[in-house]
């Protein structure tokens, strides 16, 4: 016979606590397995509540099995074991605390300040006033088509490619398009990276259990005989610009890579063409995939690196053998993009908006540069190095002549408050090779930072 | 001696064709490798034009590699091979069409006109006014931490679950995250699923290339001593909403598989709570992981089924255990999801309108139930069938006492326009056990659509 104290039951509705009581009793063994409850009436009854209080707690631990019925013969406790009980308190709550600078210039993130925060809110406000149907409904897996015929138009104007929005996939991240692009291609394949090099993109290998292999630049970029003699049939590559050292591949090298690719079946290129945008000179660079006759180029790109990390838009252009690949098996996974973005990048391309801040960027970041070369150059460290890559578009690189070690100085500069890298610590072999070579990544440098940072230098090196 | 006709640009700069016709020169063989190029100054004396515009065209050339220099002696032609042209026409576009039917009853879709999309409008906009900084800055590889703790809070309230935002992992759709759920626990395991269950999943897997077997269900949900007998060490299960079927895995069945995974180290519960929200009872069933002593569960679940498809934040939980190798080994990966949806989900939620939709979004998908079930009593089809599962949440179950095969039924139905679903299509083995049994997904249907698919069932069944 249950009897429970219903009067006091902290803030809880009777119904809810009467279901706690019963549910205790099960769990706690003080109501045995099969054993036969009082009928609603009686309980309700009993504790003078009304019927449909004790229905609604039965109907509860009925639903989650703490009883179970019988045809015509009412209630009874259901099998489960002692020992469980719902924990009640509070989670603690504190945030991952991150690393901080004074200086830092290894950050080669866009200019934050210099986003066009008012032309991005106008086109977002118009798109949630304009598109309520296409932002509550799934867009296709590879995207938007709107927005892949975007990027579709882009690429021709500014990359030379010609290429149809159906070959376009869509993306949250580079880093997600690689894994799909992993999957796409298989694992049991041998990648091959550029050293130095990105290299975010062998832990990507490593989390999807791939094995790489690195292969060595020289002033052209990959070196394309080592890449043949390593037997990987996939090429990582960024030749409009590469990472770190800022250097453009040559049409030459180019088409030794291409004609690499062709030599055997199912070899490919993946072009990084991340941040191409930002170079200093008349015209970009056409892409590397614009040259590529066999189908063998993978181009990657995103808006992250253009507009602001916190937006979450990549994109990449498969050869049609791939996409057909890719439609037949991975077709199901969700676009990954929320439909409102996509448009509000949509709107932001046609109204120009997007070209004309990569033009704004270039002439910010030029005049930046040459502010940041002109404090360089009238600096007593001038003798003591060289300045490479002035083109490369947020960053060069500074040759130091000096017989101290890169971890010496970038150990000093720490202490200082001052965070810089190294060429070297972007190689994995012959790092002497590429040693004393300082990369300066001035988009998010304010002429007093850098000038302070190079005091720092000057009391290390001279 | 380089002459060309610069008069007939069809509107390229004067830079840029000279830039062009240079170019092909060097493509096509004209200029040979290593051949001496004009000086600028006599370039530009011969077509009368600047010295700058041909300045420009050798630097770009420069740049690109199509030529080189040597120490004051000028410019050669570099190494290219003859017979690649940039390609020049326009791409085709056209869309991939979709498969049309007039009604859906397989659509399990949320009610998207039932969208509070003024509220969310809202939201957005006070978001793109107040947190400008925010929005441009890169989230946590896990989240924003405010979201996290949303919905750590909406956990506690809703799911009895207690869990720190620091173990919360935020990612732009559930499949994602599975993705990353399979790099964490390793490819090497055996996985178990649900048979009949979401086989979205073992698509999943075999992208993934992981292996998996099928465990059949009974009324409780998965069949623990099958599951036992597998080898498997990771189960994906649906306790609070099991798919198709809609059954509700009772306590004891819960601790039972709770106890298998606390038997060996190492083995893990994924629990997918999709959907569960909509339960039509007095309070939601906590979730399995309110119950995990042990740390073995964890538990998924996202925004995309209980507001609109196109918004794609989902999380998952982790043991800490899981956690710490997460950060280990995989804190590189970006959030996938943008700073912008993720506060607004978190001023949505705060607000306190993500929990109200969840109440008027129960009793709307109640009232539509009703009127369905109601048609459904009075038509004559009612002799040749039982409703179960009614409770589930958006869709029941009719179990059909019918010799047509499911695949008759279906078919001619699909020639009615009417795409329906068996539960037997969700069958991997032993279909026969769970077949003549028709899903009616109810939350995207109107009444009159419900009786149009009810006639044509009529006419095909009596």
């Amino acid at each position: 016979m249950l009897t429970y104290d219903l009067s006091n039951r902290d803030g809880k509705t009777m119904y809810e606590y009467l279901y706690e009581c019963i549910r205790d009793d099960i769990m706690q063994g003080r109501i045995k397995e099969n054993e036969k409850l009082p009928s609603k009436r009686m309980l309700a009854k009993q504790h003078s509540i009304s019927l449909k209080t004790v229905e609604n707690a039965y109907e509860q631990l009925l639903l989650e099995g703490y009883l179970y019925t019988r045809e015509r013969s009412g209630y009874y406790a259901g099998a489960v074991e002692a020992g469980y009980e719902i924990k009640e308190s509070g989670a603690i709550y504190e945030p991952i605390p991150q690393e901080e600078y004074r200086i830092n210039l290894a950050n080669n993130q866009a200019a934050l300040d210099k986003f066009p925060y008012s032309q991005w809110v106008k086109v977002m406000r118009e798109v949630l006033t304009v598109r309520e149907r296409e932002l509550l409904n799934t867009v296709p897996f590879q995207g938007a088509y709107e927005l892949r015929k975007e990027i579709a138009n882009y690429l021709y104007d500014f990359r030379g490619m010609q290429v149809s929005p159906d070959r376009i996939i869509i993306g949250a991240g580079t880093e997600y398009l690689y894994g799909r692009l992993i999957h796409l291609l298989g694992r049991e394949r041998l990648y091959a990276v550029e050293d130095p090099g990105y290299q975010k993109i062998t832990k990507l290998y490593a989390a999807n259990d791939v094995s790489w292999k690195y292969i060595g630049i020289d002033e052209n970029g990959i070196k394309v005989d080592e890449l043949a003699e390593s037997g990987a049939n996939v090429v990582h590559v960024s030749p409009g610009h590469h990472f770190p050292t800022g250097t453009i591949m040559p049409v030459g090298r180019r088409q030794k890579l291409l004609e690499w690719a062709a030599e055997e079946r199912d070899r490919y290129i993946i072009e990084d063409d991340y941040d191409s945008e930002f170079r200093f000179v008349k015209r970009p660079v056409p892409a590397m995939q614009s040259m590529d006759v066999n189908h063998r180029v993978i181009y990657m790109n995103n808006f992250s690196k253009t507009l602001a990390p916190s937006i979450r838009i990549s994109y990449m252009v498969l050869p049609q053998k791939l996409m057909d690949r890719y439609i037949n098996t991975m077709n199901f996974y969700s676009c990954t993009v929320s439909a409102f973005e996509q448009y509000a990048m949509v709107e932001f391309m046609q109204k120009g908006y997007f070209e004309r801040h990569i033009q704004r960027m270039k002439n910010y970041y030029k005049s930046k540069r040459d502010s940041i070369v002109k404090l360089l150059q009238e600096s007593r460290l001038m003798e003591l190095l060289t300045i490479e890559e002035k083109d490369a578009g947020n960053h060069f690189l500074l040759k130091l002549h000096t017989p101290l070690s890169d971890m010496q100085i970038k150990g000093a500069m720490r202490e200082a408050g001052v965070k810089v890298d190294f060429l070297s610590e972007f190689c994995m072999q012959n790092k002497e090779e590429h040693s004393h070579t300082l990369i300066v990544n001035y988009s998010n440098l304010t002429e007093e930072d850098f000038q302070y940072a190079l005091r720092r230098l000057e009391e290390i090196l001279l």
